[in-house]
């Protein structure tokens, strides 16, 4: 049976590389024009998963996915994980090499995080900002001499020869994407549960408590987050990853004394770790 | 005498409305191309202090600043903090009215945040990408017809005509700079120190006495993050913002505390709250 995933498009982007990574059989991509819209579309069914960036090893959290799944009404959960190496490429028209290249064009986040490398390599070539790197890559394949700042996936979509695999500045740039539907993974022994935890206004000592009820359990945290509520300036909530699955007896303890004390403890997820 | 300030540019940017709201008299404001850039001119003393984004109430903490702060081996500090409120205006060339409005350019980030109120008020109209919302009011100004997404200094400063002042969907939407250079300031009774605290390789329970530290010095904790360090995999540290200066002597007890435990204790500043 086809299954239709949800994703931050458009097509060829690195949230399609990251879904694609997952090796599921009978694949429908769904591309979408937000994480938002990416929620919205399997909260009223027209697709049967999504897949969304929640974490990147430069730029940090991804506070849409955090708030998407704490705030939204639709309680869509986090049911696995995958860690994609993100890598821009050079990519130009068939046949046109190194030195035809008049022009470079891309989503301007994209030139950023090749900046370095496109200052040596290609010195005093314009920028001409596009819209997304997908549409910067269809560019190059119609305007030999313009080259593209793109993933290996837009190349091969779009019949782009690839120059360069490899050019972002960052070495160990990796991006955390995650798969959302409904209700919580199956136990597999290699888990992970996500929670959003928030705490009473005015209440010192929360996060203190929270700690210790882990620690008493041998529950290993594996990230925390403070964040504003957005509710009210000052009040807080904590995002946290542990190590375990709902159904494990300590992570099951931890969970009702903190459900005694929090004024609310929402499960995110728990599932499979990558 | 004058000042020269470095900031996250080009002219127009929202690190410059930061700047500005500072309100120092004989600034000259220094332009650069990244958030790394800014740390390199105060370092090599291009400039004398900079101004960085460091967080983003609806995208989060901005992790360049961060380990720049954390890892740069210049030692610069937060010198002090403003919050600004962030709007995107819709900007035109004089005279252009909405109903004459043919096109729509910006930075695509910047029309992301801004895509709701664009798909009411300027439905089917394309969208040009632009390298920066500078270079968008810039393009406005000549062409009219071609509205520009983009702040009210750049209308400002390159003669643009504001037809909307804040078209951005997310209200709320502030985003705190910080102003970095050499040194910790003075004290003033209404400070706040942030650290980066660097734990031993496996060394469970490490966040549980760190707070337990804090909080028998009754210090408040206005922000905790943790987040890889990068120089190994699975190795963590944590970003901290506490409520005091370093010259309190509470602070002062905590931090000789936590120096005997830790790995590492780096001061990223104590400053007045803003």
């Amino acid at each position: 049976m086809t299954r239709r995933y949800a994703f931050l498009g458009p097509a060829g982007s690195f949230s399609e590389e990251a879904l694609l990574t997952l090796g599921l059989p009978d694949l429908e991509p769904v591309p979408c024009l937000s994480i938002d819209e990416v929620f919205v579309a399997v909260a009223n069914g027209w697709a049967d998963s999504g897949i969304v960036p929640i974490e990147n090893s430069v730029e940090g959290s991804v506070n849409a996915t955090l708030d998407a799944l704490a705030f939204d009404e639709a309680d869509l959960m986090i049911r696995g994980e995958t860690v994609l190496d993100v890598r821009q490429a050079l990519i130009a028209a068939p046949g046109v090499a190194m030195k035809d290249i008049t022009a470079v064009t891309s989503h301007p986040q994209a030139v950023a995080q090749c900046r370095g490398w496109l200052t040596e390599h290609l010195p005093g070539r314009p920028v001409i900002a596009a819209n997304s790197t997908s549409e910067a890559v269809q560019r190059a394949v119609a305007e030999p001499g313009i080259a593209a700042v793109g993933t290996l996936l837009a190349a091969d979509l779009y019949g782009g020869h690839v120059l360069r695999k490899s050019i972002q500045d960052y070495a160990g740039n990796q991006t955390r994407f995650v798969v959302i539907g409904r209700g919580v993974s199956a136990h597999t022994g290699h888990d992970k549960t996500t929670l959003a935890l928030f705490i009473h206004h005015d209440q010192p000592g929360a996060l203190l408590m929270i700690l210790s009820e882990f620690a008493y359990g041998g529950i290993n945290l594996t990230k925390i987050q403070s964040r504003p509520t957005k509710r009210q300036l000052g009040q807080y909530m904590f995002f946290v990853d542990l190590e375990g699955h709902l159904e494990d007896p300590a992570v099951d303890l931890a969970l009702k004394c903190l459900r005694l004390k929090l004024r609310q403890v929402k499960v995110l997820g728990s599932y499979r770790k990558a």
